[in-house]
């Protein structure tokens, strides 16, 4: 199974609005974002499921994927908000018959995920940049922790 | 200082010559390499030198990149013959003034090199295909095993 972990697009600053989960996509971050999906749908990626965290930016960024037709099926999943736990997550989600599901979410939480999936350990040291994507190959059995493979990282310009 | 490795094009199959030393590139393998090779021209990414693998399938995946204006010089090197070690590489190699560089070399060692200069050890965890290339942040001070960042990670298809 292929899991990619999405992170939102670039979003209105820090500050700007009154709650933190309802700053929105600025302009510039809507246009590379739906770069980025154009360049998925260009090579054939689909999702069986688009899971995105409930913070407005991250809703945005999962309708611009699902509008570019990578995926009929959004679902919001508190787990992917900030700070939001891995083996939580793994352990409440049903993951019969799934090929590819992608994770729209924050930083440093998704690159997070993806290194306790691929190392078992969370040490910061993938640079994730917004609209940016993880790829990574999970294996057939449980427990995916320390068990995936890493076969994508990268800023949206390699993908415009 | 960002460190780039690229492992060669798809080359001859193995067996198809006395020595593996000698498989050249066939012609998917060209086609693919040049079109990495624009992708990387067209981001504006430029090396001082690109260090290449004696074998012939990197020394010509080398000259690709070159001949895209990627960089004005190649030099060989024999650590990046497979098997070849990171810490004799890293301990021999003049490091002043240098602000982008490119191995050209073969897998499972680009894959286990960027690991070790990643997380400090080699798990065989990054799927680096043919043509493929990771991009790794070093940190500014010696010694760069365990210490840099992993930026980008990609297969040709996103490039093409």
């Amino acid at each position: 199974m292929e899991l990619y972990l999405i992170r939102h697009g670039i979003a209105a600053e820090r500050g700007t609005y009154e709650n933190d989960d309802e700053r929105p996509l600025i302009e510039v971050g809507r246009k590379k974002t739906h770069k980025v999906a154009r360049r998925f749908s260009k090579i054939g990626v689909r999702f069986d499921v688009i899971l995105t965290s409930p913070f407005l930016r991250a809703r945005q960024t999962a309708q611009i994927l699902k509008d570019a037709g990578l995926s009929a099926t959004i679902e919001e999943c508190a787990s992917l908000a900030p700070d939001g736990n891995l083996q939580t997550w793994i352990q409440g989600f049903p993951w019969d018959n799934l090929q590819r599901l992608a994770l729209v979410g924050h930083q440093p939480d998704l690159g997070n995920w993806a290194e306790l999936l691929v190392w078992g350990v969370a040490r910061e040291k993938l640079i994730l940049k917004k609209a940016g994507a993880i790829g990574l190959k999970l294996p057939e059995t449980f427990n995916p922790v320390g068990q995936s493979e890493l076969f994508l990282l990268t800023s949206p310009k390699w993908l415009l």
